[in-house]
């Protein structure tokens, strides 16, 4: 091989070994934070297809449970509206059972309310069609109203069925001392009952590095953890990053990580057996949610014959004086 | 690198090689469980949100079926006592029907066993609603009767796909001669008749040791296995602990293992291939779930032309003199 | 370490490296085949707790499409029969309407069919409930009615979701020549139209061997394969094991095969793509399935810009001399 | 080992070695696409049993909605047909409240619109059965109203749950400048706004080439990729094959590259962290797609506090000299 192909493969070594998280190179003036707390990605799209961007399983699988029952009502409503409206321009006449004894405020809300009981298919009976063209329309009516209710019950199941893993995230990051050095810590706990098993846990140091060029860009690290797995998230669990002399955080300060615009990215996978569905949850920490020289406390006792872990001190934390 | 920064490196080494299960390192005065035998974590929240607490869903899947059916038909009971009430008060004149032939008990439960017929969509309609009012509130609980439906539909769908593998396990741990040395030995049995494939099982030791400053401290120790995967879990499974002189478990008594708390943790993971689930399942063995100087007998044999596996004879074993 | 130690530890590097299928080792006077044409494993469970062995929801899933209709159209009519008993018990004057226009054979028939009414939520109203005691059966009869209901769509969807790939392999196995030597060869392909992809293939072979003690016991081996992955399972697959030198096949006879009961366990698994469902199918060769001296056809044609595959070739073969 | 176990060893080592993406080695004369565009593969069956055929569900979760709901609405409507024709066969006198006030164009037509109140529950009873007959067929309707609906219950859920990850690919594979050498680049967008993680990818060249006996056969190569993992696919990906010595594509040319039908054939898995589903995705280049000597445009920018990403500037590309 020529020394010239040598130095081009070099190049590419280095490049191949460049640490990238997805979210590219590119810095900017005022750095915008590359995952928001709620372990969403700070990327808009633009030019989304229609059905992209309405995406309407999705929303209606996430809305609040509130308004997602508000929009059905909404829906029911409108509907029911559409067909009132139907009837009367057909007549009302063709609608049996309206005028003798119902006292509706007005026609067309008789057709609304005869409307109503064919969507649901409770169908009274007390109003009923009169000849081929109204009853053409209930029966369509009819369909609609199972087409709708089918809708309803596969997004009330959907949401059901969605893994909503409630993983809390200690507020801060802190920097403690362990064992003879230092080590950035965060703690994280399972909310739920659920029983996760075998969670791994990626972090990441994202900052801003001039390159030998001058030019700002966005560098990625690994950081190596404590321990990166565990067997049963049953309880709490602290990950601590050490801070050796490897440690691309070693003899960092608030003011640097500041400069830099220092993020630090995680990502947890794991397994909910109940379900044996796998969970992916992401947070980050920006440079101000750093904490200098506190410890966290611990969280877990002993009562009966079991233990008690109480979520509510996740982020307490006491004084410690770090290590040299 | 200097000899002090070596010292802090090997520190981090050993604290990194200690095995951890996720349950931590603390001991207290009376041990409990780690696992209990269902295989659920032995540890209660303090502080949960209360949807979080609360997990409807999830409890409305795990629990018997007889509760399951008994909280529906409560809460059907509720709705139509609520609506009974909004009718009553809106006045017993709007709901025509009730007084002339239906021989009800008090007009009330006219309107009660009219709430039930709109909430469940049945309309007989020898009761119907009189005027706008009582036609609107009969179309929302219609609406509500629906969105009802639809959640005991996905919670009932819920009930059925959630996995439930019943894998038996052996009531106790057995201590058997194994080859010329002596093994720990549990038994395992898939109940169902369906096909699990690609099970491994991992197996780890929990005990209290004093560490080096004469602390007690909770340590973790994998079991090696015999054989810890098989491709096809058809039959039953002895899972077997060779007891090697590298063994923890080596040198181990009765006594030794009853005043460190000693538990047997035991995870097992396979895939259910009818509905290409991952399966996850969990025990664990006390020390006083173990047994010295007996091994299992046999259990599965042939008859015609397939083989009977008989699950009544899982907790058979027969005396066995211990290798020395 | 002592001699004897190392011993022992030989023994049980033995036993580890021990293949084993999870059949066990066990033979017997009149050799059963492991696993059926169909893939299931050829046990029976004995002893299995009730609901174990009813299991439900397993049945309804799997039995065929007229089978399942006739379970529910058998239950449809038994809840009918109980609840038209109740109507009937407690009085037939309480149904009013039956008597009048309604010319049934019987009024316990009127019962029946105001009972399917209730029960399907569909209520006519030309028979309708008369009295608290009456309108409270029906009450509890729609809401059975709608659990029924939830039931059913459950058990549909489960029928729908539940994988059921169809990989059809050859009836037969082939000895053919492969490149300079010989090979054992089936063949396989994806008879539906849906994407499987990252296809894995393992293939064991399980026979009745003499140990040296001179006792039969069953020997598991796994059959090296010239390729056991691909990424796109987009047409057909002929496995070849090549018969090396090494292969625990190798100088096999048909006699020799017969003699010692072999078969050869073939377990497949792959990703549906349309439904991110992980597929594992199973099959078995036994040793009369064996063919000397033959090898596929090819099966795969051009056609305009396109690929066709014929799948009735799937067992096609032609002679074929083998190298010695 | 002898001499001739040896070659016929390396002849086999050679054929394990040869890359196949399980399309086969075949070649014809005029070469068609091995994927199509939207990732499926060019591949027809013929022979199939008519279940796998037919193969109802999948083809009723694919089909675009409109298609869907006409599919629904003609069944329901033959359906209605059906149960009207056994309706009037038995007797229209046997449907009380068809003659009196019901002004339809024929009786026919009372039944069949009594039939589409039966089979979807309305039952508002101005119409009803007469007879045990007819009231039969209405319980048997309304059976199979119940039981459709369920299909379609689990047909739209079907439809929610099948996921459908929507990638978008650059419409050219570009010879770009790359380092210092030249690379060849694509990319890729994730169209929907939800979170893909931990996404690989796999690039494979598929073409013509004479073996050493001069007969055209096809061959595969694994394309080695700057980076073929990201953890984050937020924003866009500019999947890069530098173009090394080493690289089956070095000293391409568009010509050489049309003569050996070149086809690039890319396939992308990754996380969907919303539904934990795993994706799926494929895509393929021919010949004629590429372009010589442009680079892609930078798409991702910055908007206030987060990053926007132009989804139409997904082509867009600028001239580029090409490094030698």
């Amino acid at each position: 091989m020529s020394k010239k192909v040598g130095a081009k493969i070099s190049k590419l070594e280095e490049e191949r070994n460049r640490k990238d998280s997805g979210f590219g190179t590119a810095t900017t003036s005022n750095r915008a934070r590359l995952i928001l707390p709620d372990g969403s990605f700070n990327v808009k799209r633009k030019g989304q297809s229609f059905s992209a961007w309405l995406n309407l399983y999705h929303r209606m699988i996430t809305m609040p449970v509130f308004e997602f029952v508000l929009v059905i009502a909404f829906s029911y409503f409108i509907v029911n509206l559409v067909f009132a409206g139907i009837y009367y321009s057909i007549g009302i006449e063709h609608l049996s059972g309206i005028d003798e004894q119902t006292q509706f405020v007005s026609p067309f809300w008789g057709a609304f309310f005869f409307s109503s009981q064919t969507l649901t298919t409770v169908g009274y009976g007390h109003i009923s069609p009169l000849g081929s063209l109204t009853n053409a329309v209930a029966a369509v009516e009819a369909l609609v109203g199972l087409m709708m209710f089918a809708l309803i019950t596969g997004l009330v199941y959907g949401r059901f069925s969605t893994p909503s893993p409630k993983i809390l995230f200690s507020r801060n990051i802190l920097v403690s001392p362990y064992l003879d050095m230092n080590g950035l810590m965060f703690r994280m706990i399972n909310e739920r009952n659920s029983h996760l098993i075998n969670v791994k846990v990626n972090v990441m140091m994202s900052r801003n590095e001039k390159d030998e060029t001058g030019k700002l860009t966005r560098k990625y690290y690994n950081l190596a953890l404590e321990r990166d797995f565990i067997q049963f998230f049953s309880t709490s669990w602290t990950v601590v990053h050490p801070i050796t002399p490897d440690s691309p955080f070693f003899k960092e300060t608030p003011e640097k990580m500041a400069a830099s615009d220092t993020e630090i990215l995680i990502a947890v996978e794991g397994m909910n057996d109940a379900y044996s569905d796998s969970v992916h949850v992401r947070t980050s920490y920006l440079y101000n949610e750093f904490v200098w020289g506190r410890k966290f406390v611990p969280i877990l006792s002993e009562k009966g014959t079991g233990y008690i872990i109480d979520l509510d001190k996740i982020n307490d934390s006491m004084e410690a004086s770090l290590n040299s």
